[in-house]
């Protein structure tokens, strides 16, 4: 009963075979390996990008400031939701890498940014001269913090906004496989085709051990970024284990499956869930991630249960066994059965 | 007519005298003038601090920054309101300064921040572990950035809640003056005794020619605040010419004079403004700073005759001249019932 | 013939099945798994330092980094030798990490610092108060750079003179393991015992996929490094994976095992290249690195049958062929006898 | 006898009465005002430059950091000499205001840059791709810090190595004028068509209150300089305050006049300095400043009697009176002949 998030799970076995596959002999070091090279190669013609920069980091945080690092200027402000996982989640590392941008909170429903919002927090900068931080960078996340999911249309919308001012446009793509297996789409559609200039290409919360790759669709942001990367310690020596895990992703559609292991799990644990009385569920859930709202006597039960997962603003020790709190559970690809039964069940046995 | 802001008149003749005497022979650098030695002397008496630490600037900006950057870590986040100067009109120096704090929007009324709201913000952080950013200093501004002002009870109310949770309190007192002698109360009432922990003492607003001095109630803030001075470049070598202004200023309590010359021409121009009908005037005016609505035609007019002020949130130029516009209009103590006369007669004339 | 470095060869297999054990059920994220449980109590055990702070980072240079910003304030200089990695090899990472702090070259001879130098730079900082940078951490490396060593008296008398001033010393343990097999003392003697304050502790040129140790003997510094490496993208979220690979290494001395088989095979090495009438070897290679000067005609030989090394300010490529030039050859602990005949061959080969 | 610097003396009178002419009425602040205007056209036809862009600050240290935070990446190095007041006196101001940019310590002789050294050092970075810093401005101070000068020609052959490499050249004038005229050359030979990028144009040590332009002969610098100058906190308000000083210094040739005078009083001292056989004097003095070495005795007798200046390397307390020791001796424009014949007198009172 497993749900505190997507990165508390296993690694899918085929990653790990690709991991001792790759173990063998010499390997140039800091990305220069040959397994980089047939990375990029696949990643572009996945993209539909053949002249995509593509550089893996460990961390989600990594990939998403380092991307902002090199799309913006220490004086500008980047366009965000108040939910975004570079506002809430990253302990300022977007100013730290930037040298000191700001981060403005554009009015978001569901963790999804409003376009109308957005243009309206662009206008209002860049109004007092020098005085003010200047526009800078927009960044979205697909699937957003809420479990919510842009469309492409969607984000394409967001995409013509930024571009009129001549701002980029950032994805936080760390559950951007639950996103594209839902959606239907291919991941042109959902980047650059809707004006996404960069996206941080997660695999950590997808079944890898720790990956993520940064692609830039235009090679220009190429040069700028190498220099970050290296001087935030960023730059892996043995790239060729972070190569590794991320074509063993893309191989055979295995970051898909997962995605969709992942989506579906949510699926069979939200049905569930709608079927107890006492049981609400926030943001129609569109991927991976369930809000649910339900007595505090259920999370109890489920914490001596041994279920883990986070409670929203709120803690489930209190007194009023009736006070309604709600859950975020997440699913990964291992998630089971069994698992979603049993917790169904500890819910349910009131 | 010029009510564009307090730092276009000139500077006090009296000021102007001081700068005269200073300028003879001989004077240590780097703040280790006699002047400075009385300046500190000064200081301390005022705000009944015997171990008051101060130290001058040129700019207010650099006396925000400075300061907050010696209170906050770079892995915190600064509560203040939207209107807050270091939100608004710094360039992201308190980012910059900090090495990458952040700032927390806390709710305001007419500018002035809610306490219910500052507590909520500042309990709204730390709940996510290392992830989100640390609670840090609390940054409030009086007068406030639409005019307004707190008492001393209600700074002392945010300089409870602040304290509470063990964060500094920050004063960023551009227009301290005007605030005190529209309240009354000593300027220890207004600081430390509320909480205070430091304060942004301007100087150049109210009729210096650029001195701002920087005041920290507690002295162990001393060493830290002097390198942060030196390596931002402002730790001015002839600081005699900082010290003699801010001295001449407090000399006979020049300073209250000049607020209080200030704060009653906008009372008179606040007089005059309701009295026509055309006039609405927002936020009660309590110092020097007056916000009022009219028609884009009496804009219009007062522009061609040569008037300076801000228009808040729109543009004098513009098709409809019924559409109310709000100007900003501030005084300073060099306003003169003639330029009042002047304003209120072209608004009237339609 | 892979020479080039110690991060070119594969990962130990030891290594690679305990990544696979880790690899099951569920784990709390962020450092809070068992298997980094296990791991900060063997290497309190190990370096008999029952109170030290570890933490698990991806890369060399953030563990330098993310150590050198916690014990230097932006003000302060760090004093290295001008060959050191810090200085040479990332890009100004303490730089950013610090937050502008500068790093003060102190002179040293085969890349090991000269005490008497460390206490002449020290004395001629904070001559100038406020003005210059004052006094900050000392950092060495062991083994260093050019492949010598400092003997733990060689620290104990870098330490005395760091702690005379108050300064912090910290230690990039790169290849701190093969230091310790070829010195014959304890990881205490070699580190807080000769007044080390915090190590790099090195594993991914020693074995493993890249994982390197923060360790800290003072926990006082605990809590301040948790958010700068949060904010720096260097929190693993599956840190199991980094924490098996680290616990592996401590099983069974196999970390010991792998310094040893590198040192041998570069002993081995050097004995046959010393047999070489036109081979000269700089500094006295101590442990798994050789500096050896040959004819470029060599380099040649070498370069068309696929060796992989550095040559040392130069290039193979030039027209005399009798130009003495300087390989840098680095073994790990996977270089073979084949390996090391081959490569000797080639040279003899005239 | 007041030696210590050249910004412990007074202002020039003439700048004190422009400060007065230019405290009337209103002026557009943030240097949109009148004075700036006529300073930016008197600036660029006494540098023949049409396009040069041109603002002010209140600090050397600033204007330096400014300038180099425009010129540089963070992830370059900036080449200075061990002497250089970047690398020595300002705090790590450059490595703040530039995000953690290097300084690169160039051989020099008698604080003059070796041009052969520079080319060296460029030469040796970028030699490790991503790894080292990369190649930044080259900075040099004329009249440099130890009060030798730079001719036209010898500043030629440093911007011509600069320019060889595409790295722009910033030049530290604090003393530009005492430079000027003892070289009898005009400001455009001393800077651009040496090959000079931006200049610190100083004025505080040469009889102003507190003011320096930067002056940047690209106009393509001018926007990027802005927001840096403003989140530093060093775009003044009252900016007529520091374009008067400036006018009035350029006005009449008071700056070349103050220069002289200054340079005239110190080969006056040098002059009797000479004719005393327990005195010697290092580097030849060209400028404003004279390191001079003399005996204990001598140096505590000029303490007993008030005299100030900087006992280099070494403290006048002490057991041995003959022990030499160097004295650094300034002069500004104030320095009367009475004062010199004083210092004399006493060194010669054995």
């Amino acid at each position: 009963m497993f749900f505190a998030s997507d990165n508390t799970g296993p690694a899918h076995p085929k990653v790990m075979e690709a991991l001792i596959r790759a173990n063998e002999g010499y390997a140039t070091p800091y990305g220069d390996d040959d397994l980089m090279a047939a990375l990029t190669s696949r990643i572009r013609a996945l993209f539909e990008a053949p002249e995509a920069v593509v550089h893996m980091v460990a961390t989600g945080t990594a990939a998403n400031s380092l991307i902002l690092a090199t799309l913006a200027e220490p004086w500008q402000t980047i366009f965000c939701t108040p939910e975004a996982h570079i506002q809430e989640d990253e302990c300022n590392a977007p100013e730290f890498f930037t040298g000191g941008a700001k981060l403005t909170l554009v009015e978001s429903r569901y963790a999804k940014m409003r376009p109308e919002a957005l243009a309206r927090a662009i206008e209002a900068e860049e109004t007092r001269g020098v005085h003010g931080p200047q526009r800078g960078p927009v960044s979205i996340t697909n699937v957003t913090e809420r479990g919510t999911l842009y469309s492409a249309a969607e984000i394409a919308r967001i995409g013509e906004i930024a571009g009129k001012y001549g701002l980029p446009l950032h994805l936080d793509g760390a559950r951007f496989a639950n996103a594209l297996v839902r959606l239907g789409c291919t991941p042109a559609e959902l980047t650059w085709k809707a004006g996404v200039d960069a996206i941080s290409f997660g695999g950590t919360k997808n079944g890898l051990l720790g990956a993520e790759a940064v692609i830039f669709f235009d090679p220009a942001h190429d040069w700028e970024f190498q220099p970050r990367r290296k001087r935030a310690g960023h730059l892996p020596s043995k790239n060729r284990y972070l190569a590794a895990q991320m074509l063993a992703h893309l191989e055979d559609d295995l970051w898909l499956q997962c995605a969709r292991m992942a989506n579906e799990a949510a699926a069979r644990l939200a049905r569930g869930l709608e079927q107890i009385e006492t049981v609400s569920i926030l943001f129609e859930p569109e991927a991976n991630m369930i809000f649910a709202t339900f007595p505090r006597a259920a999370h109890k039960r489920l914490h001596e249960a041994g279920a883990k997962y986070y409670v929203w603003e709120g803690s489930f020790e209190g007194d009023d066994p009736a006070e309604p709190l709600t859950a975020r559970l997440v699913c990964d690809w291992s998630v089971t059965d069994e698992n979603i039964a049993r917790f169904l069940s500890v819910i349910r046995a009131s």
